[in-house]
């Protein structure tokens, strides 16, 4: 196989499009960057020029307004022009290709793409295609990647926890249709972490995962007990009715995250969500809202990581 | 009940949620910083640095391209970061909570929400539930109020007639759905205007009117006779062919402004309408284009208010 | 008829609605100043303060993604605030008429509208109405004009040409609805290019061609031959399958631009196209992404190109 296309013949970061391939130290010198842009949107003028005169293209082929609007503040914090492009809804509905699309916005001097779209490998596919200067972030693909989400995520794990190793982190819920998860275990076990887990009936489970890495639970007493860290994934509405599984109320039932399955884990355990919750389905409200719950500082320290990774993307061509 | 949540334990305004219960001096101190901002918009270089920095919020359940496009304008040249929220076609339809969209993006530290929403009260509920140093404007919930056209049509009142004490004014339409009227209503009577009329057809007037000091009238020669303001209110398309209208030339005929009919108000009376107008329905042409029309002033006017409210609000946050 | 009301009465440029009427000289230098733009979008920072508190509004009454993109990185390159205005989901459904829009906006003190409408002369009204320190741009209306389009197109002319006369230049497709064609024949007549052709089947012909002094060719080999430059123009879709043409293979097989038909033209011919393109309709990939294609630097010009029209314009206020 080729090298993986992320990273330059010098070892540096070009392009993010998913944490597998990434090595160790960037991860590290992501969350490092990351934690001095923490302080940055906490001060009165939350603004820095590090990306002043570049222009970075949203460029969604899914609509999604909560992750265009964080890669939205992380742009303009950094001082960059930013342009939404809902791509859905125009020249891909006119015959253009993909690739002539992303030719046209490249010949406009974009610096940056910010790309969502529903089919897995679209990022690499816009990376493969555009010119060095232009670097490409994956903001979910598919059922492939959703690599920034997994930052934050282990940003937000490190900043609870301070160390990976001897961790006990448990992900819980539709391992099979998740991006996330598949980032999430990929940055998990990069980083050192013991024990990842996963918790999920089996229809919502790939069939590869040992070969990743993790413990397979089908039962939440048991996955939960003793974990540092519990990572709840969003079940989509779709999965709701289907084959897949009985009722969004029996999922609860078994799945959903409540005071009682939770009290298993370490009494420091943390909790996290990747939004936008379903209160009911698969957390409780008074989990989502209670003492363990980091669900809100993940959102917090995700805008200090889209600004990190803009600002390490665009410093590579200077 | 409690305190007014849009005023802080030093008086100071902290929301604009609505203009029942904002104090006079805080109403004057808002039209006095606008006058300053009219002649910012009319430098070569329309921008303040004010809000550098700051991340505002439009947050529009309801689209409102024209509303939206106002408070944009005014957040831009005070130098704010804007994002642009169209919420009913995103995270709603994802089930997620009202609070939880508005706790989530408060975790991306918005410095202030501008919130338009179908139900009376959002804005409220919202401000209720955000950190000490967000601040939340309403631009129009339900058919509760819509304070920032208020305030602009006081603005506009005062610029032409000097002072509010000994002034007649009449509003005249749909009393009974219009957020405007109510806060116009409210507006009015706190900066002391002698008398307040409203000009509708029964059907259209809401039943508590007496309790707010104005004076009720279903015919315009009487209800104009002799006033220096006339506030026309839009009609909304789905009251016209509804059951409380027999039709829109019925309505012309009894309750749209002609020539004729503003020839009993006083000779130097203005006439204002809060856009966007349906000519011929509920103004004639001759009259929305006329010598005594301020309705495109009242545009004018409307982003230096806004400037000035957004510019009050976040100078608390410091 | 009255004077033309791009040109003021000294003979500056205020608007651009069409290629039409404007005289030689602005045009070039329009050329001369887009051409010191390309440096400044090649540049680590790409942004001058040229209309910094300048508010432009991108008024698209027509959805088009593509060309809303370049006129906004354009007045953000120029450090403009650009606000984006989707009409015809807004105000105009509200019954307001397009010039109580165009009043409104005005009111809030715009510098420049950027005008896309479907009806011919859309452009024309809002310029004859507005107040003589706001600027329109025509976007493209109807199948009248889009100019830009054309000064683009003639920019890259100049460019790998360097002199207009002495040229001979094909333009290729359905001439009949393209307000590109219209403005690009207007552009190449009044930059003095000696020969202008224009190959097309009978239907897709205008009647009028003749008097603008074009050649008219139906059969591709005749009208390429010995050609300079090939202006293939986009089949839209809604033709293909219509009572003009027979089908999009047939179109193809007579009109679609090949190495074999390209042959004909001199050999160091450049083939333009103004996107999206529909590849295997109007032309082959194969000469698409060819040598002598000079379709992405089209898009890059086309940036200067608008940074240039809307800093002449933008510095007759001042």
């Amino acid at each position: 196989m080729n090298r993986d296309p992320q990273i330059d013949s010098n070892g540096k970061l070009v392009h993010l499009l998913s944490i597998e391939g990434i090595p160790r130290d960037i991860l590290i010198s992501i969350l490092d960057t990351a934690r001095s842009f923490v302080s940055v949107t906490e001060r009165e003028i939350k603004k820095v020029p590090l990306l002043r005169g570049k222009s970075v293209f949203n460029l969604f082929f899914e609509p999604s307004t909560r992750t265009r609007t964080t890669f939205e503040i992380a742009a303009k914090r950094l001082s960059a022009d930013v342009i939404n492009l809902n791509v859905g809804s125009s020249s891909q509905s006119k015959g253009e290709t993909l690739l002539d699309t992303v030719a046209n916005l490249s010949a406009m001097h974009a610096d940056m793409f910010v790309v969502r779209h529903s089919q897995s490998g679209a990022a690499n596919l816009i990376a493969s295609n555009v010119a060095p200067n232009i670097h490409v972030i994956n903001a979910g693909d598919g059922s492939h990647a959703h690599p920034t989400q997994a930052l934050l995520d282990i940003f937000t794990i490190r900043h609870y926890k301070k160390e990976f190793a001897g961790l006990r982190v448990a992900i819980v819920g539709d391992i099979l249709h998740s991006r996330v998860a598949r980032s999430q275990i990929h940055a998990l076990t990069t980083l050192g972490v013991s024990e990842v887990r996963v918790i999920a009936p089996a229809t919502l489970l790939p069939s590869h995962l040992s070969q990743l890495g993790v413990q397979v639970f089908r039962n939440m007493t048991e996955g939960l007990r003793d974990v540092d860290v519990v990572i709840m994934l969003r079940l989509q509405n779709e999965r709701m009715n289907g084959d897949l599984l009985p009722s969004a109320q029996e999922y609860f039932k078994n799945y959903g995250l409540t005071p009682e399955k939770l009290a298993v884990a370490d009494p420091d355990a943390i909790v996290m969500h990747p939004g936008p919750m379903n209160r009911g389905v698969e957390i409780d409200s008074s989990v989502a809202d209670g003492r363990q719950s980091v669900i809100l500082p993940q959102v917090t320290f995700g805008i200090a990581v889209r600004m990190a990774v803009m600002s390490i993307l665009a410093g590579q061509s200077q």
